[in-house]
């Protein structure tokens, strides 16, 4: 366990972050979650607890005291919500300020070294927008909480799990932008940032990389496409040349078995789908999210807001439990590499 | 266990098809290997057993004998392989003729009754275009094959582990041009030959189709690229209109875990990578390929003719042997429809 608590944003509080919070802390012990404070409205929390029909005691405190908390009670830095009675499942653009207020909190934390690192709760951009925010996501907001001198992190992000850690190239396009989206120096970009944490962040030496093509069986000698070969193995080349150990490309569709996936410590793969179902066919309850290339540890768990199903309890912390030991586990593998 | 014994294709010669041919039969007993006789070259199968240090008493027959055999001996349909001694991992293309000719035998027996569905070992189309072959590959040769009137059918791969069935749709293209290629009657027919074939060869009354979106989260109301409402949708659409169980467009990096597996009997994807990741990541070891809309039953191992370890017996025969497996659940399933 790190000495520092690590700081967990309340996300929206009309969703699932809340009650997911509470469990996470009443499942502590069974779960080896390690101390967290939840940066949020305690009189919230506390509502939905009793809603719940679930005893959970909050110890109102500032970061000094939370560590030490944790073991008794939920340690919450408290924060207004904004809205008077938050309704689960009814999001309402008023919390937004307290919602982004958690996250600007969270990320002050962790550069005053008041906090190990940072796990969001998650967010609803369309909330946040009604109410004016203008960042494209959670993810772009904190590389612009992390921008110095102007200019914000390019932030990467991995999906992680026991048996897997693979980062898209591309995420969020339609798949008919791929191809013209995907460049060599992207890749080469990504790896950089990818095989840097793993060593920093990871405690792995010497990071392995394995990168897959774009077309099937990664082109077939170009009768499926040219851009494995035009494309990404030129990145290949360049990341080696700089000393980072990737291999490919490979054929996407043989990459992630148990025997392949031993490998490598991390695979890149080219576009969103690529990437994410190999992760949650295997790890669908439990994947974690992780932002690489910021100057703290962030991770968040890998669902959404699940407006739909809040207040009922039945959402599954073991996502957000996964997040918060990853997070933690960064914390005590972080090493100061004296170049950077 | 069928009444009748499966033809089985000897394949490439010079490929791991021989040796795997004689260890589904060593291991018939603990794999529960259903009865099947090789159509190959005795010499050919004898030598490589003799090579491998294998004991492997060889039933050379007729199909009226071959099912009876099979618990003491591999029945052989005896046929020259046309190439004197053929070197493992040294293709020859003087075998072709008598490749193809194992092809044409299987489909014979098929046809003829004789055998009760036909399981294909690995051939390489390049050896075969040396020699002449026409066709795009395998499955194509059997369609042709297959052609009634000069029309051929068509045929659909679709590949399957105990855990899931997957179908793409489109297959062997550059991802760049897949959008271009998807169409609405593409996924109809496609979604038409599986739900038929779900109930006439694997006994399910009536199959539930999940089929993907192409872009990352199904489109995501078209934030995220437009063919997931306008191509996808329209057929779930016409396919419900036939009375077809068909489901989606679902984002398909959350249609592959376990609890998601469990609410649809075939997955029909996209594109290669989105059907094959899935399938290849649960199951490297034991998937089968089996072509439906064939007017006969035909898997096959899901694995190519292996020429950099052919000879040295150390080719794993799980996918062979669940070939065989399968082919025979689907010949003892095969119900008669009346109205087809």
């Amino acid at each position: 366990m790190p000495a520092k608590p690590l700081a967990l944003t309340q996300g929206d509080p009309a969703g699932i972050g809340p009650e997911l919070t509470l469990r996470a802390w009443l499942e502590r012990r069974e779960r080896a979650v390690p101390a967290f404070a939840c940066i949020g409205d305690p009189d919230h929390l506390a509502r939905i607890a009793e809603q719940l029909g679930w005893t959970v005691p909050l110890h109102i405190c500032d970061w000094r005291s939370a560590g030490a908390a944790f073991a008794d009670a939920l340690p919450v830095i408290p924060l207004a919500s904004g809205a008077g009675t938050v309704v689960p499942g009814k999001p309402d653009p008023a919390t937004a300020a307290s919602t982004i207020g958690s996250i600007d909190r969270a990320v002050a934390a962790a550069y005053a070294g008041e906090a190990a690192g940072i796990v969001t709760n998650p967010i609803a951009k369309s909330v946040l927008y009604k109410a004016g925010f203008k960042h494209p996501g959670h993810t772009e907001y904190l590389a612009h909480l992390a921008a110095r001198g102007g200019v914000a992190p390019r932030p990467v992000m991995m999906l992680w799990c026991e048996e897997l850690a693979v980062v898209p190239v591309t995420i969020h396009e339609p798949l008919r932008r791929v191809p013209e989206l995907l460049t060599t120096a992207l890749i080469v970009e990504t790896g950089r940032i990818v095989a840097a944490e793993l060593r920093s962040r990871f405690g792995i030496a010497r990071p392995r990389l394995a990168i897959s093509g774009l077309n099937p069986h990664a082109g077939e000698d170009g009768t499926m496409g040219h851009e494995d070969a035009a494309i990404v193995a030129p990145a290949i080349a360049q990341l080696r040349t700089e000393g980072i150990d990737a291999h490919g490309p490979y054929p996407a569709d043989t990459m992630f078995h148990a025997r392949a996936r031993a490998g490598y410590d991390a695979a890149l793969a080219m576009y969103h789908d690529q990437a994410l179902i190999p992760i949650k066919t295997i790890a669908f309850d439990d994947g974690v999210n992780v932002t690489l290339g910021l100057p703290f540890i962030r991770t968040s768990p890998d669902h959404g807001t699940a407006f739909d199903i809040a207040g009922q309890g039945i959402a599954r912390p073991d996502s957000l439990c996964a997040a918060l030991k990853l997070a933690a586990r960064m914390a005590e593998r972080t090493v100061t590499d004296t170049a950077s």
